[in-house]
C-alpha cells in the first residue's frame, strides 16, 4: 500500500485546468421527433500538466451527438468537484483513472435522474480516455483494449447512417445521400422512418433498397415515436423487406411495447440509444423481451462514459448476449475507438452529417464496409480538420 | 375554431419575461447518499403582461428541493423556446396554459433521459400555474382543483421529514429535531437510516419512536443505497417495529429488488421519488410489485411538473391504485397545493431543513398532524419570509 501510494506521487498527472465549448451542430435535417438543426455538444478539455515538445497534454472528449451540450452542469457541479479533488484520488495503479474521474464526477449527487447529467460526465470521463491515450502515446482504442484484457480490433464494421427527412425533395435526396454513401466504401445503410404516412415510408424504403441492394444492408429507425398499433402497423410493413433492423419503434422506456415486438416481429430489432445508465439498461434486460438477433445501441458518450457503458457490456453478456450485437448510437471517432477497443459488433458512422462531429475525418479509410483505425493517439479529433476550430478555441488558453 | 381564435387574441396573456435565480440550500446535513450543503434550488419567474395594482403579475416555480438549479438548460433551451412561441400557443380555452407551456418547453427534446430537464420543465410549468392561480385570484390548489375537475381539500395530512445524520451528537439531536416537530403540531414522522451501521440505525429508530409513540406515526428513508442482501437485513430488522412505511430500499429503478421487497417485507414500502417522467412510473407499476398498502412519492417538481404529474397519477388509478397512495416527495408549498388541489393522500414538509424552500412557512397552520391551506393567491411562496429576498433579487428587474 505504501509502496503504491509512493508511486501514485511519483506520476500523479494533475489536471491544472477544465474547459468545455458548446458547439452547434450543422445542417437542416430532422427525424420523426425533433429538428437538429437547433441541436449542440459540449467540448470539453481536461487540461494536464504534462508535457511533450513544451506543450500539455490535453484529453478532449465530448457528450455523442443528438441531445444538447452540457455548460451549466459542466462548470456548476462537474468542474469544481474535479479541481477541488486530491490529484491522486483521480488515479489508480500509476495511470490517470477515468473510473475515479467519474466518481469524482458524481460527488453528491443522487440514483436516478439518467438524463442530461449523464452525458455531461461522459464528456468528461471520455475526456480523461484520451488524455489517458495520449499520455500512453497511443490510440484509444489500443488503451481500452488493454485496459479491459483484450486485443483491439483494426479495422471495424461501419454502417452509414442519415437518411434524414429534407424540407423538400426528400427521396431524390434519400438517394443521393445513399449513393454518396456507398461511393465512400459503405455498404450499409440506415434510414428515418415515422416522419411521413407509412406508404411514403415503404416508398422511401423502396428507393434505398435500389441503393442498398439486400434488405440486410438497411436499416430504418423510428426514434420512439409509434405507440403500439403504429409500431404493429409498421412491423407488418417492414417485414418482407427483411431489413438489417427495426430500430426504437416506441418510447425508450417502453420495454413492455419492445417486448410485445420482440415476440412479434421476426426480424432484429434495434435500441437503448436512449437508455443512459447501466440500471436503465438492466430493465430492458429483464422486460425488454431482447433476443440474440436484435441490436444494443446504447451510447457511451451519453450515458456517463465508456466505465459505466462496460458495466452494461458485463450485465447483457451475464444474461447470454453476444458483445456483437452491440453497436452504439453516435456515428463519430470516440465510438470508433470504443467498439474497436471493446470488441463490439460495429459502429454507426455519420459521414455527411452532423458536423463537426459527426463521421470519421479523412484518416480513417473506410472500404467495403469498415474503417480501419489509425495511430493517431487518443480519440484522434485532432485529425478531422471540421473540429479544428473548435479545438483551438476551446484550448487556446492553455496551450 | 374561428371563435375560439378569437377569443384567445382577445385575452392573450404574454409572457414578457422569463428569469431564473440558482439558490443555495442552507443546513449541513446528509442522508444515506448525499450531502445537501452544496445541492440548489432554481427559482423561476414568468412576467405576464398583465398587471394588478399597477404592477405585473408574476408566475413563480421551483424544481423541489435535494437536486440542483438548472440554469444551464432552463437560459440555453428552454427559455428561449417559450419566448419565441406566439403568445396564443401558450394558452387554452382563454386561459394561460401549463401543459401548453409545458409542450413549448420540450420542443426538439428527444424521448428517454428523464433528468435535470425535468426538473427544468418542471420550474418553468408549475411558475405557469402559479400565474394562472394569480390571474384567477385564488390559491393555487383551487385552481388545480377546477382544473381536474373536482373541489381543493381545505386541509391536507402531512409528516415531518427530517431526522438526518447531524456530523456530532446524532441521536441526542435527531430526538431534539423530532420533539421540536411534535410541538408544531406534527404527528408523524420520517428519519434517515442507511447512513450508520445496521444496529445503530436500530437504536436510533427506537429513539425516534419515543417521541413518534406508535411505529405508524414514524416512516424511515434509505434513500436508493441498499443492495438487495442489505435491503432484506433492514427489512428483517424494521418489521417488529411496524412503521408507517420504509422508504426507497434500493436504487429507483431497480423494480424487481422493489418486486422483491414487496414479496416479502408485510409492512409498507414507499417509492418513486427519484423516476421523473410518467414512462418511468409506468414501469414501476408493471415491475415493482406495488400493493395497495404501499406509498407513491414522485415528485412533480422533479418531472415536468404538475402536468406529467397527473398523467402519473391517472396511470396509477388506471390500474387500482388509490391517488390516497400518494404522498409526494419534497416538503414545501407547491407540494401542499397540489396534493390538497389533487386529494392526495398526503405531503411531505421540512419544517427545519432545506430552507429557504423548506416547510409552509408562518401562514400555514399545522395541527393535529394537518396543514390548512390559505386564501393567499398562487402557491403562496410570497408569504413564507425566508423566500423574500430570493424572490427580491429574481423579479427586481421586472416590476
Amino acid at each position: 500500500m505504501i509502496l503504491q501510494g509512493a508511486c501514485a506521487i511519483l506520476l500523479a498527472v494533475r489536471i491544472i485546468h477544465t474547459s468545455e465549448l458548446t458547439v452547434p451542430l450543422r445542417g437542416d435535417i430532422a427525424n420523426a421527433v425533433v429538428n437538429f438543426a437547433e441541436h449542440t455538444v459540449s467540448l470539453v478539455a481536461l487540461v494536464s500538466d504534462q508535457k511533450v515538445d513544451g506543450r500539455p497534454v490535453i484529453g478532449l472528449g465530448f457528450n455523442s451527438i443528438g441531445r444538447f451540450g452540457q455548460s451549466g452542469i459542466l462548470r456548476e457541479r462537474i468542474f469544481p468537484r474535479l479541481l477541488a479533488a486530491d490529484p491522486e484520488a483521480l488515479m489508480c495503479d500509476g495511470e490517470l483513472s477515468p473510473t475515479a474521474i467519474a466518481a469524482t464526477a458524481m460527488r453528491n449527487e443522487k440514483p436516478g435522474g439518467h438524463g442530461d447529467r449523464a452525458g455531461a460526465v461522459a464528456a468528461v470521463e471520455l475526456a480523461a480516455w484520451d488524455l489517458r491515450a495520449k499520455l500512453a502515446g497511443e490510440p484509444a482504442c489500443r488503451t481500452i483494449a488493454r485496459t479491459f484484457g483484450r486485443a483491439a480490433d483494426t479495422s471495424v464494421a461501419v454502417y452509414a447512417a442519415g437518411g434524414y427527412y429534407y424540407a423538400a425533395d426528400s427521396t431524390r435526396r434519400l438517394c443521393e445521400e445513399l449513393r454518396g454513401y456507398r461511393e465512400s466504401g459503405f455498404g450499409a445503410f440506415k434510414i428515418k422512418i415515422g416522419g411521413a404516412p407509412i406508404h411514403e415510408d415503404a416508398q422511401r424504403i423502396e428507393s434505398a433498397l435500389e441503393i442498398a441492394g439486400d434488405g440486410t444492408n438497411l436499416a430504418v429507425d423510428a426514434n420512439g415515436r409509434f405507440d403500439e398499433a403504429t409500431a404493429d402497423a409498421y412491423a407488418q410493413m417492414l417485414e418482407p423487406y427483411g431489413l438489417r433492423w427495426y430500430e426504437e419503434p416506441g418510447d425508450p422506456l417502453d420495454y413492455a411495447l419492445n417486448a410485445h415486438l420482440t415476440a412479434t416481429y421476426p426480424m432484429p430489432i434495434a435500441t437503448g440509444e436512449n437508455l443512459f445508465s447501466a440500471a436503465d439498461a438492466q430493465n430492458l434486460l429483464r422486460y425488454g423481451g431482447m433476443r440474440s438477433q436484435d441490436v444494443f445501441q446504447m451510447d457511451p458518450g451519453l450515458s456517463y462514459g465508456l466505465g459505466e457503458y462496460a458495466t452494461m457490456i458485463e450485465a447483457l453478456e451475464r444474461q447470454g448476449f453476444s458483445r456483437q450485437q452491440c453497436f452504439p448510437h453516435g456515428g463519430h471517432l470516440i465510438n470508433l475507438h470504443i467498439v474497436a477497443g471493446l470488441g463490439l459488433g460495429g459502429c454507426e458512422a455519420y459521414p455527411g452529417v452532423f458536423q463537426p462531429f459527426g463521421g470519421f475525418g479523412p484518416e480513417v479509410h473506410i472500404a467495403s464496409g469498415r474503417a480501419a483505425l489509425t495511430e493517431r493517439p487518443g480519440f484522434g479529433l485532432e485529425g478531422k480538420p471540421e473540429l479544428a476550430e473548435p479545438i483551438a478555441s476551446l484550448t487556446e488558453h492553455a496551450v
